[in-house]
């Protein structure tokens, strides 16, 4: 079972890293498995520590696969690493055992510290929406325009019938990119 | 913006009445609109009470349209009513004010007691993919089977991906409903 969250590090020199990534548990630890290369990677191996943030702003993943600027972090009360300031839980991961792979290293991290910040408010289907572009998104160089098309179509009902602010923000974010991809390809095709 | 929750109510007698809901927030009072005529809002009317449930487990959704049989409920604390025993968090409701319609009435509820009990775990694509068809078996009368099959084929994909056995074990109730409700429109044509 994989749950979309956000991973935060911190380099050697202390430069914060905000990613989403897609994570498992399994018997109470907690398994991330990065590409090589990423910064995410590289920060868990030379720090031995990551924060798993659980968040329901989608504008964090959607900021984050639309290279906005990362919202706000601050450091964990154990000083192993930083948070995001706005989440509803997080958990301070140490690095305990690495599996070797070519492309996608098994990172076993051990829960240090957990806290819960807000209430889960609920399934909202726009914020499910987003995630699912935010996916697409991700994947845009593999996939044939009329697909794209045709997924944010069908996505774009449950923005219309259940957004909120922030949920409209990150779509429009995330809508910004596909269309920036669909106006390259296009131009590539007719030079 | 709305929430896909599960409100749970009593009737005057006492019996409990699960149900998934679509709610909004506010300015810190929860809208619930029930159809008319409906177990929610005759039980509201009656006991002036409603507990908002927030839970992660698809299944209850799932159950409650599939008409499996409902989750395990317990008193709250204040007595005004009884709440999931597994949920990540609930609040108890008193009915402020109803604003009369023909079809759906607005039942503007004020939250009386509030707790959470374990926090987010992350957004789960299979769990937003049961939510989803959970919407389309509501609808399947008003909705082509062409329609139908495609929407499934397409939820399908994050079911395979990201889903653990709660997510299985929902969406295949729900797949149970569409097949059915295929198979008597198929028997309905051929007679």
């Amino acid at each position: 079972m994989i749950y979309e969250t956000i991973v935060t590090t911190c380099s050697a020199e202390g430069d914060v890293h905000v990613a989403p990534f897609g994570i498992q548990w399994h018997e109470g630890r907690v398994l991330i498995m990065p590409f090589k290369p990423s910064t995410t990677l590289q920060n868990i191996l030379q720090t031995g520590f990551a924060v798993l943030n659980l968040t329901d702003d989608v504008r964090v993943f959607a900021a984050a696969i639309a290279r906005k600027a990362a919202f706000a972090t601050e450091p964990v009360t154990t000083g192993q690493g930083v948070r995001l300031k706005d989440c509803l839980a997080h958990h301070v991961l140490s690095l305990q055992q690495v599996d070797e792979d070519e492309a996608r290293p098994k990172l076993w991290m051990q829960v240090v510290e957990s806290a819960s910040h807000a209430p889960f408010m609920g399934f909202n289907r726009a914020q499910a929406a987003v995630i699912e572009l935010a996916v697409l998104v991700s994947r845009l160089h593999m996939l044939p325009a009329e697909k794209i098309t045709q997924e944010m179509q069908y996505l774009q009902i449950a923005i219309d019938k259940t957004a909120g602010p922030r949920e409209q923000e990150a779509w429009q974010w995330l809508v910004d990119c596909v269309n920036n991809h669909l106006a390259q390809q296009s131009g590539m095709q007719q030079a």
